[in-house]
């Protein structure tokens, strides 16, 4: 693990490492803040959306000023494998910054496209051999494909105590954005793509969170294609309770994470710390 | 005036427009931040760094969520003239990026790089004409080369009522990011430099303001660059009453300029408020 950056950022440290990841099979990047004294500390996962990379969320966010009051850390993987070898395509919903948090079953994708595995397996255990974070107090988030990732994984994995989303991606059989991928990285299988569907696995498990906090702007240009309004219905029929919030006039864009990030921090925070 | 971008922000707009700018001869851009009611609210210019446009203050410093707290407007310009026919410079410290808030007086910089005149005249008329923001509670702070240009501007024009400065380059003489400049802009004419000069020019006004705020941080790459203790002794020498704050482990970045923006405005806020 190598040190790309590191900057003092509101009485915390925004560092950036990278590392060769045996799950993905090429170097990835990911960036960690550290509030000061974080040992023991909760700590977020957020996760990006389509053709973002760690670099997005850790400069336009803000974030860092609500994790450092709450004391909390927030580590930000890449949002697919990349690099050299690693394939491509022209399309920004295919390949480097579209790896939609799966497992890829179809040649040539599936030898890098693990996002899965690396977020849930290979990510958290560099993070507990590397930090000093609390190994328990552990939440998720994320924005649009990253935000239909967070309700994924959190589903899934009884590491994640909270999760919360920004304009999630929540049908990954009806959105536009995940056709190509289904085709490409799945093989249109759709066994498969219930594994990773947010709607789908709302459906299908068991497993209830207190809340699911989701904020969504109304003048999101991509608003009928996250289906959340899906996500709602099938909240409601199986009891899982949402904490949601529709934003007259914001978009899809960073402006309105900014402008309710704190919310979100408050939200993870208020329930790891209890 | 062309919109260029317009996103909903902490309950304001985040806007830019274009237009053909009769001073710099070229496509300008700018970028201004309104809050919600926004008639006679007080006004803050923000002038940027060498390499920056318009865009990397309003996407990644956070000033909107303390602009709409203290329901003050931002107009943040460009830091050059651009485009086809507009001389550039493979050196980052000349041409695109590298105006230096002045008037180039030598060929072939002289018929656009006349950032002076457009910062102090038309684009206050722009704004005046187009938006309804107060005429005369109005301040600017900068960072870096903009952080100087901030002050110079501040020291020479009544409009400005406040002024403060992350990481300014104080003397226009010695630092090395002005060598350049100094050469190709003003054919090396120091009577020309004393026009810009925030050392020379805090040396020769009879102006004081009530305070200078600055805030650098102490692990910032150019400090030795920026000329900070020639400048804080020239004002002790002059009277001018400095708000400085040496920040450990803070870089010349914007992780430093978000950590700290709170802070710059609010000072400006409390000042022209009154």
């Amino acid at each position: 693990m190598e040190l790309v950056e590191k900057h003092r950022s509101h009485n915390g440290s925004q560092e950036v490492y990278k590392h060769f990841s045996n799950t993905t099979n090429c170097i990835m990047q990911f960036a960690v803040y550290l509030p000061d004294n974080s040992k023991d500390c909760p700590l977020l996962y957020f996760l990006s959306g389509i053709t973002c990379t760690e670099q997005n969320f850790i400069q336009k966010s803000g974030f860092q000023q609500f994790a450092s009051k709450n004391q909390i850390a927030v580590v930000v993987p890449d949002t697919s494998p990349r690099g050299e070898g690693v394939p491509d395509n022209e399309d920004f919903k295919l390949g480097f910054g579209a790896g939609f948090y799966l497992n890829a079953t179809k040649e040539p994708w599936s030898k890098n496209y693990r996002m899965y595995d690396y977020i849930t397996k290979e990510l958290p255990e560099l993070i507990s051999d590397n930090f000093q974070f609390s190994n328990s107090k552990i939440g998720i988030f994320g924005h649009s494909m990253g935000g239909g990732g967070a309700i994924q994984f959190a589903l899934k994995n009884d590491l994640y105590k909270s999760v919360s989303a920004f304009s999630p991606i929540c049908s990954l059989y009806k959105s536009t954005f995940s056709k190509d991928m289904f085709s490409n990285y799945l093989d249109n299988n759709s066994d498969d793509l219930d594994l990773y569907d947010p709607i789908t696995l709302i459906k299908n498990s068991d497993k209830k969170f207190e809340s699911i906090k989701i904020d969504v702007g109304l003048n999101d240009d991509f608003l009928k294609d996250l289906y959340i309004d899906d996500f709602i219905k099938v909240c409601n029929e199986t009891g899982q309770k949402l904490i949601l919030s529709k934003h007259p006039g914001y978009d899809h864009g960073y402006y309105f994470i900014n402008s309710f990030i704190e919310d979100h921090i408050n939200y993870h925070a208020n329930i790891l710390k209890m």
